[in-house]
């Protein structure tokens, strides 16, 4: 994710990094010829005529696939707004867990009974991350874990939920030795619930895209509308149809792309959530209550973020 | 549901599978016949005169109908994702008992005890589905209860509801013998709660349909727009209007296709939820945590999803 | 409320029963007569010109109104979805209160114990009903209350919230006897403030509609523009006036009637909640739990809803 | 707030009381004049031509701000049921805590015990409205509330939050003296949590209005363009022009104007909730849970709702 | 944030402090100048010609900007809107714990005991400001926290989640000596979860702006869109085109400049959230529950908001 911070007015015209112009520019050249060529058949250039005389069905057409896109847009964002508040809710609830392990035990517990607990919590967000990334979590849980425990969640299928089921076995022993008493137990029960809808709201977006009908059907209406609007512009605004279809592209395009971008949250686009930068951030503040020292955040080269 | 990966914008532009293109055909089909009748009148092929002279009509007309199905569409794709939450609920809740069984009990169980508790836990997902879609829930149910629960919940009249109740038996059994301590009924007693809630948010989506005045109205107006579009159209885009009027009719009837599908989101249309994925999913999550192997997933051919 | 199956796309464009089109016919008639006058005015057929010229600024106000329109409906929508969702958590709450009353009480409870508990359950959503629609519960409450039970809640303001009390009551009776100790009390009120507030949730919908002024404004903007559409048609497409005319005000019409009867969910308009039916299902839910027989669903003449 | 029945469709067109029509009038004869002044200047009876020969420029900016006037509607709307929302919570947990005070004791409590307990809650509304409208709470609390309770909190700056402290401290001195377990006193913590919520939420949204800024440009917006329109559309449609401008402005000038009654809920606008009505129905349904006489709603003439 | 009251309609159309009008009028002024230009150039006072002839093409794009304006505004004010309700949240939990607090202990507590916990709690809301703010917490901090405390605060990372690990070792010492049973300990657990959402909510708003793509396409294509309407607009209205370009621009620059406000509701422009002000009421909320002198509100000059 490109974070980029509240620029002036005027140098937001300009900005470069973190848009999707970059992208979008052979596309956008792909229009600006067409549109040229639009130019060329009007004014008898070309030895056909292609013009349509007006830009009524343009209007008709892209007002109401501006009301389309308008929602669709709306549906990507919620999804991507959701994705960044479960994560969000992760690290409330390793506070909340942190904080528990701390106050609740009704006698004094020794500081390495705390060990394998922390140690677990601390790994749960990068055991998230590489599930939703698809990516390979062997290096991040090892250098976490104690080895019985990395064994036991390498070897599972699903290695936050086994990581939760680990700290419900460490309140579990913790109880039954007398140490934690049965109230503390369902407070405990219930951030453990609360960190189980976490992992499962991240796996429910990650393994069920928006409806790909609907997707490829805005998709394809955009295209053509852009391609065949030099065409009804080439009428009235004869020479300026270019500068017009691109900026006309440019809009409808770059909302359908970044609405493409956002509905996959947890990708690794210029848009996407920053999880790796939010997984050691919520490892940190686990350590920032235990009295830790701080964390290094990831280099930007990791995962773009700009704070200049 | 037919998921597909993330495509290339080009590769997009074409996709047939998972789109609504195949089913709506034969209705742009005629569409396109219409347009070229009303091409014939205009340019005094056929002895009567259709054309409207304007487009006017037909851009009020039809940006208040993209405004109004805009709306309609966002209620539609609000129930699926609703459907699909509630799916995703039901493998948190599973998770969660399954901890809580693992976990809670103060005193150590031996595993048969489990047997019944996980099998319930297991047949959930696949009664639920048989009742939402109406199918036949006897083999899936005989293949993983033990015979007199299995005879019990066939004799029910609301299969998951009565799985959930033996549950609920199961903890009342161990805490009248003392292994599961008051507060840890509590405990189970808010997850069963919470598996209620899904229980019951299905059966209310499948039960109440957007209204049917609403759908009918809008399916009307959307298809008396299209079948009239070229009749505006012939007098300022000629030649090309066949081109236009089904380009504008593919997207309001895809839109309006797709929303009649997303609406009732436990069918077995192409962007219907993969309800049969999903039971084995949460079984085989469910599985996972209890340290078995793992399912095998249904095969593409009995529910659409394509992950190449 | 009607529900009717998925139809045929093609069946859909005609289907009569459950559509708002027999309501609002002779006022479509209306706007047909106006429109045949328009055309009469300006083809010199009646001695004054009525004709405007343009359709330009019925484009805008037509547009305008499709926007404000869009949002009304909405409002509307969410208000009937609400009642839905909330009659749809009395129907979890039910279950979840039977499940807890069969298993959480630590003891064995004899059977006739829990008659008097499940006949309140039962009655409940029958008194809410007669509550939201203002109709007599008398006959509903006695065939399911005992007696005293009855006058007490016959005689109160507010018969579900007695009826609430009641199973509060019962809980209290059976804590102080021992049998349902002080864990399970917590878990029962939880459910029984979940039951409250569906009752206060329904007394909300039902007692603040949308804001008057609001209604009263849409619904006057919508008929004026639809009686004086025709005179800004005329002009552009002449003999297919009233064809158009009439079409527009369909949308926009109907649009508005369904919105006003979504906005009363609880009435007993084609659009409105089937609550007879969901009593009856609620109350039929709570049996099947207990083994009892299955109870005759309400007839179709009580209530419209065609499952054909 | 006035709350009129479902009237006739005919009978709605021509609503007076209720509608924002009568306060709207002088402005609307503004906008009449000026349009006879535009029609003037252009049939050459003013000295001065100013009408601008198309409406196009409106269509534009009119759509543009019907979009914007709906999205700010919808805002104001979310307040208002919001604030409708908070008041039927704050019945809801008023009647729980009812319950709860009537069954959770585990002993018998003499009836005088609960005197200044359901005081307390019964003065709550009222303590809440008064401090929402910022009138004096004095007669209403003197009228309810015991001399010690009612000077503590008139001596108090936030009125309910002390209510509500004194509300816990009944419970902490019977949990004191044992006649509430602990296990109950979590119960009605839980409700009195709730009931801060309720407090808290009434506060944010009467501090915070829509941000001003916000406000009014939609404001000027609408003006301005319901000023100018009749210049536009002189040249279409003539002598027509005063009509339709009235027409238009009064759609926009409604619209604006009910948001800003909406998004200000606790006012005493005629579209403002009818808090002395709530009032007394909350504190009704307090006194018909413990069998006593009904109270008598305040007359219309203290706050409008016509319910002919 | 500018807060003011009720105006009258036609005052508020010459509101200008709290309107963005003041730091829009330099961007205004330039489109004037382009306007000028622009008739110039129509009317072959410049030797160039620029004008397009139409005004269709930017009705197109006008309005779908318009669109995706308003989706924007939407998901800006849904920002601005949950950063104050977190805010609300905050209240009510300090509220709901000064409750707590003097009233969930089973037995009497030494007034000096409450010191530090209460101290602590107050200073929370300090402590968030400061955090949000990027701002100097250190004086805030020192007048409120006994210096041990504050000496553990100042040396954090994460400020407000120290502060709340310590009101949960206070809540785990009094419960250690038995003056706090282990029931309640749970009802402040519940509360401190609360809390903790509260200030993780936070944060996530404030380190996560909505995606940088989406916000400079929007900037861009409003901007490109007002500098060039101009030449849009000028052939058919001539010299009435700066009047209404301005207009235009007006609309579009600061619907767009007040979302960019809204996004980021922690900062210090006009319409962001007053902070100051709000952290002081929530002090003042928990001293007036303890019965303490009223705090003076922050002064005008420090954060902006008109009462008059």
């Amino acid at each position: 994710m490109i974070i980029r911070p509240h620029l002036h007015w005027f140098r937001m015209l300009l900005a470069w990094r973190g848009s999707v112009l970059p992208q979008l520019l052979p596309r956008l050249g792909l229009i600006f010829c067409i549109s040229v060529v639009a130019v060329a058949a009007h004014d008898h250039l070309l030895p056909v005529t292609l013009n349509l005389n007006t830009t009524a069905p343009f209007s008709l057409i892209g007002i109401a696939l501006a009301v389309f896109l308008g929602f669709r847009n709306n549906a990507s964002y919620d999804r991507w707004w959701e994705a960044r508040r479960l994560w969000g809710q992760l690290l409330n609830e390793t506070r909340s867990l942190t904080r528990q392990a701390l106050t609740l035990p009704s006698r004094h517990l020794p500081q390495e009974e705390f060990g394998e607990f922390f140690a677990a919590l601390g790994a749960l967000p990068h055991a998230l991350r590489h599930q939703l990334r698809k990516t390979e979590p062997r290096d991040d849980l090892a250098a976490r874990l104690p080895a019985p425990l990395f064994e036991r969640v390498i070897a599972s299928r699903y290695k936050p939920a086994t990581l939760m089921l680990f700290l419900g076995e460490w309140v579990q022993r913790h109880a039954r030795a007398g140490a934690i008493d049965p109230m503390a137990v369902i407070a405990f029960d219930r951030n453990l619930n609360g960190l189980s809808d976490v992992i499962g709201g991240c796996e429910r977006i990650v393994s069920t895209p928006l409806p790909f009908a609907y997707s490829v059907m805005i998709h394809r209406t955009v295209y053509f509308f852009c391609a065949s609007l030099p065409f009804g512009l080439v009428d009235s605004i004869g020479i300026f149809t270019p500068v017009f279809a691109v900026f006309v592209a440019y809009t409808f395009m770059a909302h359908e792309a970044i609405a493409s971008q956002l509905e996959e949250p947890f990708g690794t686009d210029d848009n996407d959530l920053a999880l790796n930068l939010m997984s050691v951030i919520t490892e940190d503040a686990l350590r920032d209550l235990r009295g830790e020292s701080a964390l290094t955040l990831p280099s930007p080269q990791a995962e773009d973020y700009l704070l200049d």
